[in-house]
């Protein structure tokens, strides 16, 4: 063995150990979420934060900074793209961001976030933003501090989405962004004015839980999700993780009066988990092992959600089985009038309950109010107003208070800024790719209605997941479709579908 | 601060450090044996694996050893049973203890002990003990070095069992389990020759899953087990875990054609589970924190299972719910027909399927076969037929296969040797505690014919769970009882008990 393979070895063995701490971690915040019982929340902070301390001393070791200076001019790192050179330009990548930041800045960020998900909480509760304004204030203050020790050029927004989007820019999402809500808005008022409603009241009526877990187990079963290496747990807010190979989990939420809310909240886990039991196990803990980004993370859940799950021909392998399975509620429901009810658009306050259509409205107005924070055009006090004036001039209607407007989400005060547009871009890079697809394999709808979901996942598996990191995302996906991330695609599916649905 | 005060504090954070890392691992066992999928056994193994040899290392740090060194001539360490003298003095036993085997002696037993399990699993099931001979060999060579390199005068089984039961010896074991066996089996035998007999076909009658779950709940948490501190799980092996102050965990299983498996396994661990809860959580990680030893645990587990839950004032209290929780299958069965079925004596071959009148047989016979493994006195080769032997002696029946008779523990593949005793010892502690407290706390049995318990479980708590780890288990007996460890009180109430029951 040379020197170099060497080292390489010693760099590998140290990131897989980091890695098992933090699936340990990931297993303890499962368990969290899914199981503990009440009384044991406050060991279990002092468990996460003594391994999340663990974890980054691992991360952060000096040693690890010189095998990378070593290995960087080897020929192990000669094509990023190889095994060796994924491993070295990608922990490199980590290491640097990692190490950038002071130790005290990291303590006061995780410290202003854990103290944030309390004071944000109470807020809702109490419908009050200026008792959470000083907190948001403090956590923009951190954020531009955070932004400005990882360095930027032109906007500090950049190096916060480069955490979650590697490599992609503000520029960029923004331009992308704005062509979907320029081609977005007329759709949304197109489908308002439509004369054709679906009837929704069929999604309320009474759907006994144990048959909702068994037929959503059943549909993740069949579109391909291993239950051998993985499980699916029942949670307050549904979301998926990855314990280990072969070790993959979904949570999702139950509403015996809401038919919706816990099938298509699997079905967008089985997405994800989909993805994660597609990554190549052999790299298990390295970068060629792990996934790309959020927004390609999403762009899986989104497609088994949305374009596969909310399809006509979806259901028309599976509405029989629906039928058998909740004969009361659906029993006289024909398979047009369940298509439309589950593909209902109607522009709403909450993003969380957002339609295929109007859900990425919810999505830029944030993106644009973040953006604007952190680059001091807009004040944390002028917030609330700020977001009305958006929601009335992008989806025609206004919060009537704060606590259904600028308070609904947990994410600001728990410090996630350019996390949001990850769900629009998750959005865009699902049609993107799910148009190759079909260019590729034929003729998907076909290919539903018989129960045939193994093409487009293998497929999935072969273009995306087996990649590990190996690419950024825009190179992900102007290698899987031949162009850049556009809005067409997505266009285009919701201009056709809706189009149909509403009679445009 | 004085120096042994700072030190003190040091000492204590290292401790619970290792006991933080120690409850990590204890919730990624919890979940292999209740939650995991198959496929994430391989990666399980090794996160196992890897926290074990980070607590290994946190628990023999010679920084450690000097501060006991320090700190064992200091006023903190004059009373022994203090709080400062109980730390200190049970850190330094379990510091010797681990710091005097090889780390390569260390490793052998454990990689013996991992492949042991599916050596037994196989030879049990082809029930083909030669194919397990070799390494259960091996593996009684290896606990015989243990115990060189621990020391002993006598007998190297000394050292083995002070591994759970504290400063206890062979030789006591020895007599008052050789009392306790020539008591018992006269009893079994008289039990055996009497002309009453209970229809025990109750019990195998259909008893629904979700009812009995729902069932095993009220009744433990009636007996104050609390839920909001923790919960209850199935499992194939069922055992109680402590994962941190305010989270314990039950686990169970359950057979729809045994009312009694479900319902006394989840009584059993409840009475660990209110022993763990009882635990004075100010003192967590710390040996005043902590549980005496595997017998004591025994003792609260077999009260509540046996002493309690096998009570016919128990059942005056719960039968009522019990029956209109499962109408169909006790409908027509009245309180003493329930109360006979339930405390069916007769001799078997499976230790854990046992009664609590032979149960204590088993354990004599597997104690008494390892203490002469361990001493020479009995070669692997010839363990099946003094095995056989032994059943014929202490029970009247002999196994027909290996599978039915030697094979069917898992222990001794897994290296516990010196451990089976302390099921035996736990059901002496556990009679000698009870009758301390009938007398006093005055009629135990009109107590709980009124649903009242929380005054044996208050007075468990004061008189054992709130002492942790400050005395030893025969010094806390002789302290709470006033009197030695004695075959007697177990006796006293089985002969009353089964007397009443088969008219003797």
């Amino acid at each position: 063995m040379s020197d170099y393979d060497a080292t390489y070895q010693l760099l590998c063995e140290k990131a897989k150990e980091a890695s098992m701490l933090a699936t340990i971690q990931e297993l303890l915040e499962w368990d969290e979420r899914t199981k503990m019982p009440p009384a044991g929340s406050a060991y279990r902070a002092d468990q996460a934060a003594y391994l999340a301390g663990l974890i980054h001393q691992k991360q952060t070791a000096p040693v690890i900074g010189d095998w990378l200076e070593q290995l960087g001019e080897s020929p192990l790192a000669s094509d990023p793209h190889s095994d060796t050179g994924t491993v070295i330009r990608q922990l490199r990548r980590d290491y640097d961001k990692k190490t950038k930041l002071p130790q005290s800045l990291v303590e006061e960020l995780t410290r202003t976030a854990v103290a944030g998900q309390q004071v944000w909480a109470d807020a809702r509760r109490d419908n009050d933003f200026t008792s959470f304004q000083p907190l948001l204030e403090k956590t923009v203050d951190l954020k531009r501090q955070e932004a400005a020790a990882l360095g930027f050029d032109t906007t500090p927004y950049d190096p916060l989405l480069d955490d979650y989007e590697p490599g992609e820019s503000t520029a960029n999402v923004t331009r992308v962004l704005r062509d979907l809500r320029d081609a977005l808005i007329p759709l949304v008022q197109a489908i308002a004015g439509s004369s054709q409603r679906p009837d929704v009241s069929i999604i309320s009526r009474k759907y006994p839980i144990a048959a909702q877990k068994q037929f959503g187990a059943q549909v993740v079963a069949a579109i391909g999700f291993d239950l051998r290496a993985g499980r699916i747990d029942e949670t307050d807010h549904p979301f998926m993780v990855g314990l280990g190979p072969g070790d993959v989990r979904l949570t999702t939420r139950y509403d015996e009066h809401d038919f919706c809310d816990g099938l298509f909240s699997t079905l967008h886990e089985a997405g994800h988990g989909i993805y994660d039991q597609g990554l190549p196990r052999e790299y298990f803990g390295l970068p060629t092992g792990e996934d790309v980004s959020m927004a390609i993370h999403e762009s899986q859940s989104r497609m088994w959600e949305n374009q596969v799950g909310r399809s006509l021909s979806f259901w028309e392998h599976f509405y029989p089985q629906a039928q058998s399975a909740f004969a009361d509620p659906l029993g006289d429901v024909d398979l047009r009038a369940f298509y439309g009810a589950i593909n209902d658009v109607r522009p709403s306050l909450i993003r969380v309950d957002a339609d295929e259509v109007t859900y990425n409205l919810h999505i830029l107005i944030r993106f644009e109010l973040e953006q604007a924070l952190l680059e001091d055009r807009l004040q944390v006090a002028d917030l609330p107003a700020a977001w009305n004036e958006k929601y009335q001039a992008f989806l025609g209607i206004e919060p009537t208070n704060d606590a259904d407007g600028v308070l609904q989400d947990v994410h600001w005060s728990a410090g996630l800024f350019g996390y949001f547009p990850t769900y629009a871009l998750g959005n865009l890079y699902s049609a993107q790719f799910f148009a190759q697809a079909a260019r590729d394999l034929g003729d998907l709808d076909a290919q539903f209605c018989q129960g045939e979901f193994s093409l487009l996942r293998e497929w999935l598996r072969k273009h995306i997941h087996a990649q590990g990191r190996r690419y950024t995302p825009a190179e992900l996906a102007e290698r899987v479709t031949g162009s850049p991330l556009s809005h067409q695609p997505l266009m285009d599916h919701l201009g056709q579908k809706y189009g149909e649905l509403y009679a445009l």
